[in-house]
C-alpha cells in the first residue's frame, strides 16, 4: 500500500483500520510512505533499521535537519515495542494494579464493595489494552508522517545486505549511513519446560493468554518482574517472584537507596506477593502445559504448583542479523558496542535503543537515535547515559535520581537528609508522604502513603539524591534529575525558593523549612 | 497545658489524643509550650500571630537563623486552616472525585460495578477527611517543636495589645516585632438568606454537614467552586454553578490559556455540571433552611431549587483586630498592605499569607512568613508573587505556568507550540495527553485524556508558557515554573536534551522531536 501524498491526518481512523487489518487479519502488506523521484531523488542519508524510539526520534531529527531519512520497521506501525507490548501496557496493568489497591484497602468501605467478591478479569484488561495501543500507534504513525515530514516502510523486514544496501519487500535502498535500532526480546532461561503452553513474558502475554491465572510464579527478579507481579497479585491472582538477588539490587539499577528499596519491597509483601530470592530456577514441570516450577535455593529444590508462569529475567539484543551482515562489534554481553557518537566498529555503521545495552527506557532510545542522527548530519555530538533518573511501578510510583544515602556518605562525608517519615517515627501514624493519588490513603492507612527522602551534601548544601515512593511525582522526576546535576547542581536554599503546588512531594516546602539554618541537620 | 521538656516525638498517639480532646470535645486548655527563663530569657524577636504556613514556617526560619520566635494560634495545632480544612479535605475531595469519575465511565465494565447502583455518602467521605487530618495536625505540632525547636502556644486567640506586645490565654508577651498571619475566611454575599441552614462554605461542610445533599447549587464561580462542584457531582449530586464571570476568567487567576480553560470548562460540563454565568445571585430561599437560589441573569430571575447551597465567592481577610489595634494600612480589596520584605504601613509589624491578599496559596504563605523572618533577623531580602505556577482540581489537575499562547502572541510575536491533541485533530481518535493516572481513560475513552500546550518563543527557542489538563502532572509545574523563569530560561534544545520517564508528560520528548529543526513550526 502507498501512502506517500495521501493525507492521513486528522484522519486517525483510517489509519486504525488499515492496523486492525494487519494486527488482527494479518494482512502481511507492506505500508510504503516513500517519495517519489520527482519529489526528491536524493540518495537516503540514513536508513534506520527499526521504527522504535530510536528510529523514529533519529528519523524525524534528521528530516528536521534538511537531510533524508528512510525508517522501517516490521510492525505496521512506529514507535516499537513501547506503545505496543512494553511501557503502554505497562503503564495500564499498573493503573489497574492501583486502583484495584485502592479498592482492595476500602473493600466494603464508602462506595466501595466488597472486594473478595469483585470479579477480575485479566483477559479482559489485556483488551483494554489492545483497544487503546491502536490509536497511539495511529497517531505516531500520522505525526511522523505529515507533521515530521519522514518517509518510512512498514510491516515488512527490513534485511542489512551491506553497510550501504538495505532490502525491505523486495526492494533494495542504497544509504550513506546505516542506524541499526532492532531492540531486545526476553531471555528465557535455558531450563526445561520453559516453551511449554503456559508460559509468558511481557510480549506473549498479550498476544497468547487464553484463560484466566489462578495462580503465578514469576521467573526473575527485574523491574518487570515487580511491575507485572503487582499487577497480577492486585488482580487477585496470587504471585510468587523467583529471584537470584533480592528485588532491586541487580546491576542494571543504579543508585537504589536502601530505605526506599525495603519499604518497596514490604509494601509488595504487604500485598500478599511471596519473594523467594537467592533461587535458581531448576525446570518448568508439566507435560502439555505448564502445572509448576521447580527450583533450587541453598542447595535443595522445591515445587511451586502454578499454572501461569511469567518469565522477567532480562532481555537480549536483536543482534545476529548485523553481525553476519556487518561484523559490528559486541560488548561482553552481546549488545552492540558504541561509542558516544553511536558509531559501531564498523564506518558509517550506528546504532541505538536497546540494542546497545540497558538502561532499557525510551529516553535512551530517543536520545541515541537523534544522538546518530545529529553526527551523520555533520555536527560533533556526544552523549552518554551514565547517569539519568530511573524509575519502576507497583501499586505505587518507584522513582529515584542521583545518589543513595549510602553514596553521598561516601562520596561527601557529612550528609544530611530530609525522609518521610522521619527515621524512628511509626509510619502508622504518619501519613507523609501523602499527596495526588495517595489522599485516600493517608486519610485511613497512614502507613501506605510511600516514602520520600532528599539527600544533602552538608558542606556544600548541594542536593544530590532524590527517592520516592509514591504517587503524583514520577514525572517530578525528570526535572529533579536536571536540577541535580546541571553546572551547580541546586542547594537547598535554592530548592526552598521554589514556588510548591501543595499538596505536593513537600521536597521544595521541607528544603525551605531546613535551610533558615547554617549548620544543616536531618529533618 | 505545659508541653516543653516533654518529648512529644515519635509519640504521635498522645498528640492525636490531645487534639481529639479538644476538637471533638471542646478541650480549651491552652497547649504551652514555652521554654522557662532559666532555659531561654531572651526576649522575642517576633511574635507569630497565627500559625498557617506563615507563622509555621516564618518562626522555623527565624529560629533556624538563631532568632527567638513566639507562634501563637487558635487552633491546637499548627499549619492553619490548609490541613484541615482547606487545601487537605479539598484535595481528598479531588481524588474521590477522579475515583468516582473513573467508576462513572467504566460502569459495568471490567471489575467496576453500575454505577447507577453504587451508594455515594459525602458525609462517609467528611469523616475519612477528618479521620486524615488529625494525624497531620499531630506531625505537623511534633515536627514543630522537636525538630524545628520553635516555641508556640496552641488552642488560644492571641489579642494584639500594641506593637510589642501580645496577650494570650490571660498572660502577657513582649516583643521585638509583630508577623500578622491571621488568614482568611469566605465573603458570603450580602444577599436575604445567605445565613440560613443548608448554606456551606468549605469551612463549615466539615464542620455542620448533617445529611446527604440530593442537589447542589454553588454560588461564586473560584476555584473552590470548580472543585468542590466537580466533587459533588462525581458524587452523584446534581450541581449548578452561579457566577458572574466564565469560569477561570477571575482576576485571580492569571495566565489562563484559552484552548485550556475551554477544555477544562467543557470537561466539566461533560460530567454533568451546570454552570451559568452571567449571573448576580439575589436570594437563598426557604423558611427554616435553605431551599433554593434565586439569581439574575440578562435583567431576569430564576429560581432554582435545591437542598444544599455552596458558597465559593472568594475571601477576606480577618485584619480587624490588627486595624484597631496597630492602624495597619490596608489597600482597596481590605487586605493587609506589605512591601517586598512583608513589612507593614507600621515600623516592627510584618503581615504574611492570606492576610496580605491572593494568590492565596501554600508557597505564598510559607515565603512571606520566611521573607519576614529573614528581614527581622537583619537580613535584606525582598520576595513578591508576581509569577508563580498554579493549579485547581476538577476531576483532573489542572496545572499551568508563564504565559498563555495569547500573552506569549503579543509579546514575543512569532510563537510556537506544541499541543496535544493537535489543533484540528478530533480528541476522540487521540488519547494524549495520556499518561499516569489516565492510562485506563486513554484506552476507552480518548478524548477524556487531558489537554497539554507548550509555548515557545520562536525566534529565542525559549519556552515562554505550559498548560495541562490531566494526571500525574500538577507537581511537575514546580519545577517547570523554575525552569522557565530562572536566568536565561531554558530553550526547546536544552528541555529536548532532558531525560524522561516514559510515560510522562510529554513536553520533554516532543521538545525534542522538533528541536531538530531551524524554523520552529507547530508540533
Amino acid at each position: 500500500m502507498d501512502i506517500f501524498g495521501k493525507t492521513m491526518y486528522p484522519s486517525l481512523p483510517e489509519w486504525s483500520e488499515i492496523l486492525d487489518d494487519v494486527l488482527l487479519n494479518g494482512n502481511q502488506e507492506p505500508i510504503w510512505n516513500l517519495a517519489p523521484p520527482e519529489v526528491d531523488d536524493r540518495p537516503f542519508d540514513a536508513v534506520f533499521v527499526g521504527g522504535g524510539g530510536a528510529g523514529r526520534f533519529g528519523g524525524a531529527f534528521m528530516r528536521a535537519r534538511g537531510g533524508r531519512p528512510l525508517v522501517i520497521d516490521k510492525w505496521p506501525f512506529l514507535g516499537g515495542s513501547c506503545p505496543h507490548e512494553s511501557c503502554m501496557p505497562h503503564h495500564v496493568f499498573s493503573e489497574v494494579a492501583k486502583e484495584l489497591d485502592l479498592a482492595k484497602w476500602f473493600s466494603g468501605q464508602l462506595w466501595f464493595p466488597n472486594f473478595e467478591e469483585t470479579k477480575i478479569s485479566i483477559l479482559q484488561i489485556i483488551e483494554l489494552v489492545k483497544e487503546g495501543r491502536s490509536g497511539a500507534h495511529a497517531l505516531m504513525n500520522v505525526q511522523t508522517k505529515e507533521q515530521l515530514d519522514v518517509e518510512y516502510v512498514l510491516n515488512a523486514t527490513a534485511k542489512v545486505i551491506d553497510r550501504s544496501t538495505v532490502e525491505v519487500a523486495g526492494r533494495r535502498f542504497k544509504c550513506k549511513n546505516l542506524v541499526l535500532s532492532t531492540g531486545v526480546r526476553t531471555t528465557f532461561p535455558d531450563i526445561p519446560g520453559i516453551k511449554l503452553p503456559g508460559v509468558f513474558d511481557f510480549a506473549s502475554l498479550l498476544s497468547d493468554l487464553t484463560y484466566e491465572p489462578r495462580r503465578c510464579v514469576i521467573i526473575g527478579g527485574s523491574k518487570v518482574a515487580m511491575e507485572y507481579g503487582s499487577f497480577f497479585q492486585a488482580a487477585g491472582v496470587p504471585t510468587t517472584i523467583l529471584t537470584r538477588k533480592p528485588l532491586m539490587t541487580t546491576a542494571n539499577l543504579h543508585h537504589v537507596d536502601e530505605d526506599l528499596r525495603r519499604y518497596v519491597v514490604e509494601m509488595m509483601e504487604l500485598r500478599g506477593i511471596e519473594i523467594i530470592d537467592g533461587v535458581e530456577p531448576v525446570a518448568v514441570l508439566g507435560e502439555d502445559r505448564a502445572t509448576g516450577v521447580r527450583y533450587s535455593k541453598d542447595g535443595r529444590q522445591f515445587d511451586l504448583e502454578t499454572d501461569f508462569v511469567f518469565v522477567a529475567t532480562g532481555e537480549q539484543p536483536n543482534v545476529s542479523n548485523f553481525v553476519d551482515a556487518l561484523g559490528v562489534r559486541l560488548d561482553d554481553r552481546g549488545f552492540i558496542e558504541v561509542n558516544k557518537r553511536m558509531q559501531t566498529s564498523v564506518p558509517g555503521v550506528y546504532a541505538a535503543g536497546d540494542l546497545i545495552g540497558p538502561p532499557m527506557e525510551q529516553f535512551k532510545a530517543r536520545h541515541s537515535g537523534c544522538c546518530a542522527a545529529r553526527n551523520i548530519m555533520g555536527e560533533d555530538y556526544e552523549w552518554d547515559c551514565e547517569e539519568y533518573p530511573d524509575f519502576l511501578h507497583t501499586t505505587y510510583e518507584v522513582v529515584w535520581c542521583g545518589l543513595s544515602e549510602a553514596e553521598a556518605r561516601q562520596k561527601y562525608g557529612r550528609v544530611v537528609k530530609i525522609q518521610l517519615p522521619p527515621d524512628g517515627l511509626p509510619h502508622e501514624h504518619c501519613a507523609f508522604p501523602g499527596g495526588e493519588g495517595t489522599m485516600m490513603l493517608a486519610c485511613r492507612f497512614p502507613a501506605l502513603t510511600g516514602f520520600a527522602k532528599l539527600v544533602i551534601a552538608a558542606d556544600s548544601r548541594k542536593i544530590v539524591g532524590a527517592h520516592y515512593c509514591g504517587s503524583g511525582v514520577k514525572n517530578v522526576f525528570q526535572y529533579l534529575d536536571h536540577l541535580i546535576r546541571r553546572p551547580g547542581g541546586i542547594t537547598i536554599d535554592e530548592m526552598g525558593a521554589l514556588n510548591e503546588l501543595q499538596i505536593n512531594e513537600l521536597f521544595i516546602q521541607l528544603c525551605r523549612l531546613r535551610s533558615g539554618a547554617e549548620i544543616l541537620t536531618d529533618l
